[in-house]
């Protein structure tokens, strides 16, 4: 299994174990030593399919930011009001999170050393502000509570979402994470829109 | 200014930049040798206050635990229906962590390799029981929505809570700094209990 393991090598294989390691190790305190390591591959193997570990990263948090960008392209996010659109998204964000978990983590670690980093925490900040966006509107519209203001609002929003990755693991397959994952997006949208205390 | 600095150095100072290292680097990743440098005096002069790294950890992660602690005992706490106790809980959860940012913020970011840090997750878990227990007991008295797990919502509103570590900066002494800080506990309990959703 060991050398069918190590035939079959993709970049694909290879990205989610470099992802593991640098969310263990953190992204600085991974050297291309690690990675292959916790490949099971040599350096040269890995230099065979990626120019670094800068690209590895490159194209984790790519993949978390096109799952997350993917949203807003989504026809539910295009039409109806602005609250419905941001209900949408808010979902939709729980679940991207939940199914790229270790993706989504990693972006949400990086720091910024990096040209990489930088572009990452740029491409986050566009994400939140697009969000902040369809707030903004649903607010106007007058469906959205304007005693508090937009941007802290936002943060707020997705500190809840994005803390979920502290403590989210997927079940096995026995079929119970779906509908664990359901529960967990029902919840977000409920405390999200509704808050906690019983409509009266 | 620092001579006078190194000849005043108390505990309380060498924590306070203890903090701040643990934060920079991670606990694990501090060595006696970075805390030296950082607080300008020599190892024999730290060990002159503490035993070692883990001594500081250990103080700087009870100063939080005591504060949050500290807040199930106020009176507001302990009296009145559960809502109301788990309201006022809740804005003092955010007050503590923004006047004792750094202490919370390592707190929040304990792993659990050391006797201390599993002491530390260990009490971190005893405060969210308290809480959720609030949650529960108002989910009882009628006044909370029953259609969300108590775990989970505890969860999701710690994670809300605690995100605010991650871009909370406390302002200058120009007196700006009170006013936001009352404006982020205001927006936390607005949308916690009541939810971005405008009242209709």
């Amino acid at each position: 299994m060991t050398t069918a393991k190590r035939d079959t090598y993709t970049p694909e294989t290879l990205l989610s174990v470099a992802v593991q390691v640098f969310i263990e190790r953190g992204y600085d305190g991974t050297s291309m030593e690690h990675l292959s390591k916790a490949a099971g591959i040599s350096k040269s193997s890995i230099y065979h399919h990626v120019t670094g570990k800068e690209e590895l990263l490159r194209r984790a948090v790519s993949r978390a930011l096109d799952e997350l960008f993917g949203i807003l392209g989504e026809e539910h996010a295009c039409v109806g009001s602005a609250a419905e659109r941001l209900e949408y998204v808010v979902r939709r964000m729980v679940e991207v999170l939940m199914a790229e978990l270790p993706y989504v983590t990693l972006l949400l670690r990086v720091r910024g050393n990096t040209d990489t980093e930088r572009w990452a925490l740029e491409r986050r900040r566009e994400f939140d502000h697009r969000v902040a966006d369809l707030l903004k509107a649903a607010a106007a519209e007058g469906d959205v509570r304007a005693d508090v203001e937009v941007r802290l609002a936002t943060r707020l929003v997705f500190g809840m979402i994005n803390s979920i990755v502290e403590w989210y693991r997927p079940e096995g397959p026995d079929g119970r994470g779906g509908a664990r994952e359901r529960e967990v997006v029902d919840a977000v949208a409920r405390l999200v829109f509704g808050g906690l205390r019983k409509a009266s």
